[in-house]
């Protein structure tokens, strides 16, 4: 019997990266059926670990690049670079995170995304085609035109004079003018990781939402959300599409919506997207079983995880597919709809929440033979 | 799809009857596989909960009958008859157990199991001719001499005089006259549920290993070991059997030796004699899937368990057999390769044995949910 089994899990935060839930995972399996087919295709959500799947995927490497911080300083980051060159997934937090300006007064009126376009025009300049925006986690609330504006696009007010950064600005935002983006990155399709559904402005809005937490008084709240207002206006005006309302365009400070308005991104949840960077659908070709995981699989928030987008591409080819996690948390009805067979924790017995952490890896193992017994029989 | 699940649970002990263990993993099962045909077998492996088991699966009731105590006194004791009256299940520690006599200094010299005897003697009575005798927690070492005499055996010193009860007497045994037992005792099969696998004499042996426990003396042990080989030396003379040797013919005080060499009785793994007295191997036929159970599975001490019974009895029929239970102690090797397909804890994460315990019966239920969704797909 050749059986193949494709494994596709999140890293369990805070004790095994995605990479090594793999390798434990494939030991598990291989003890269940020796000689079966096992690929591994570390997962991420969009967030941390994202990069480290994709290179492991992909080929190609970490490229750091100088780029802008949030308030303007120079800042090392780095993105990453498929092995041919042609896709490129790169993170906001990397440039243009809040972390990064934990060292300064904080300046919610004034702080961009800009590095996060410095990291794009160097893929794009390197050969990137397809590059996945991960977003969330920044400092700023520009509606993401600090990231459009190192691409090419120009942001001016009524006297033709470019605005600057930050998304107070925004309020006096007339036009924008994107006839100097270069054709190679008019040439990229712009994918989007967004976990939230929040809308670019009003009480659910971006500055509404986000702002205190980058800074923000309540007045400043007001004025940012009016700025963000504007500026989806014009871009409505420019480009004819309405961000205003846009679920998950206030993602990062209104940057899914400034992507998805100016440059057409398409935003999707991040696992979603991170299964397509890395290929996960191509793997599962003729796979009898899948087994994701992540730290803890929670029935009460199926959407935008790893665990329920392998479990929707395995749905679609009828494999069944199984989730191994620190914790299950029933019930897993919505789960289960979304395609996921079966889920299991590695709790062998009463364990402490350090014990399973300490003993994740082997535990794991032991697991994975048990249900890969019972799915491979 | 028409679905068969076998649910042959053990009790989860300090938590769940077998009957609930049942109740719980069912409620998994139907959500799984909404419709399915479910069989509830609560299983036992000869100790705690055999009685109710055998019940369950074969109507009938509870019989309470005057008995013997260990020590001559009288005590209420009751065995199990089945509905039809033609089956009966005696546990010896309710008449001859240890326990009853706490209140007295022990007589490990004199203590005998006559009690157990006596509710065998009703049974037969009764109609009984299929008897499961499961023995273990004995206050005796008489070679099981009370049991026998009870049913009519006589043993006889050299002057052709009973010898009256307990071990020590044995010393002087001369003949066994087996001619006043009754036809309906001869025609009864006898089964012995002994899960220990000392011989019944030597430094294994009934009086070396379980005396001192009973209140033997060093002195005492040996001359019980005597009294044992002298016992042994005269069945074999006059049935032909030698049970001196045979693996569990040392447990309850050497019961089950003087079982086998008197009326032929068959030894055998608990578990797997109240499998047959349940009918576990007719409620399999057909079955797509049997779940089993446990407080703790232990692949250190696969042998003599429901689990393992269960699954060598799955395996016969080529049906998967999935475990359930509170804690799984690794490498389960030994019982994969009985027949158990898979095992799997009820924890769902970190948890305390107490909270463990306190939801043993929810948490089934949603595992049993899992591993049906994934055998049963």
């Amino acid at each position: 019997m050749n059986v193949k089994i494709v494994i596709a899990p999140d890293s369990f935060k805070g004790s095994l990266s995605a990479a090594e839930v793999c390798a434990a995972v494939e030991a598990g399996a291989l003890r269940a059926v020796p000689g079966a087919e096992v690929v591994r295709v570390p997962m991420a959500d969009g967030g941390e670990g994202t990069l480290d799947c994709f290179v492991a995927a992909r080929g190609g490497d970490l490229v750091e690049v100088a780029a802008t911080d949030p308030v303007g300083r120079p800042v090392k980051a780095a993105y990453a670079l498929s092995g041919d060159g042609r896709s490129a997934v790169v993170e906001l937090a990397a440039a243009s995170g809040l972390p990064l300006v934990e060292d300064v007064p904080a300046d919610p009126m004034g702080a961009g995304t800009a590095g996060t376009g410095d990291l794009i025009a160097d893929a794009v300049r390197r050969g990137a085609r397809d590059v996945l925006v991960c977003i969330g986690g920044s400092a700023s609330t520009d509606g993401g035109t600090g990231l459009l504006r190192a691409l090419g696009v120009r942001f001016l007010d009524a006297d033709g004079a470019e605005l600057p950064p930050g998304g107070a600005a925004l309020a006096r935002l007339d036009a924008v003018d994107d006839s100097g983006v270069p054709a190679a990155v008019r040439d990229v399709r712009f994918r989007v990781a967004c976990d939230v559904t929040n809308p670019l402005v009003g009480p659910e809005g971006a500055a509404a939402v986000f702002g205190p937490q980058k800074g923000a008084d309540p007045a400043q709240v007001r004025e940012l959300d009016a700025a963000l207002t504007r500026f989806a206006d014009v871009v409505a005006g420019r480009f004819g599409v309405r961000v205003h309302d846009l679920p998950g365009a206030g993602a990062a400070g209104g940057t899914c919506g400034g992507l998805v308005g100016v440059l057409g991104a398409e935003p999707s949840g991040g696992a979603r997207l991170v299964a397509e960077a890395v290929g996960l659908d191509g793997a599962l070709d003729g796979a009898d079983l899948v087994i994701t995981g992540e730290g803890r699989v929670d029935g009460q928030s199926a959407g935008g995880k790893v665990v329920s987008a392998v479990a929707a591409l395995a749905r679609d080819r009828a494999i069944p597919a199984v989730a191994l996690a620190g914790g299950v948390t029933g019930p897993l009805d919505e789960l289960h709809g979304l395609g996921l067979t079966a889920a299991f924790s590695i709790a062998d017995g009463p364990r402490t929440l350090d014990a399973l952490k300490a003993e994740a890896a082997p535990l794991l193992t032991a697991l994975a033979e048990q249900a890969v017994r019972l799915a491979a029989r």
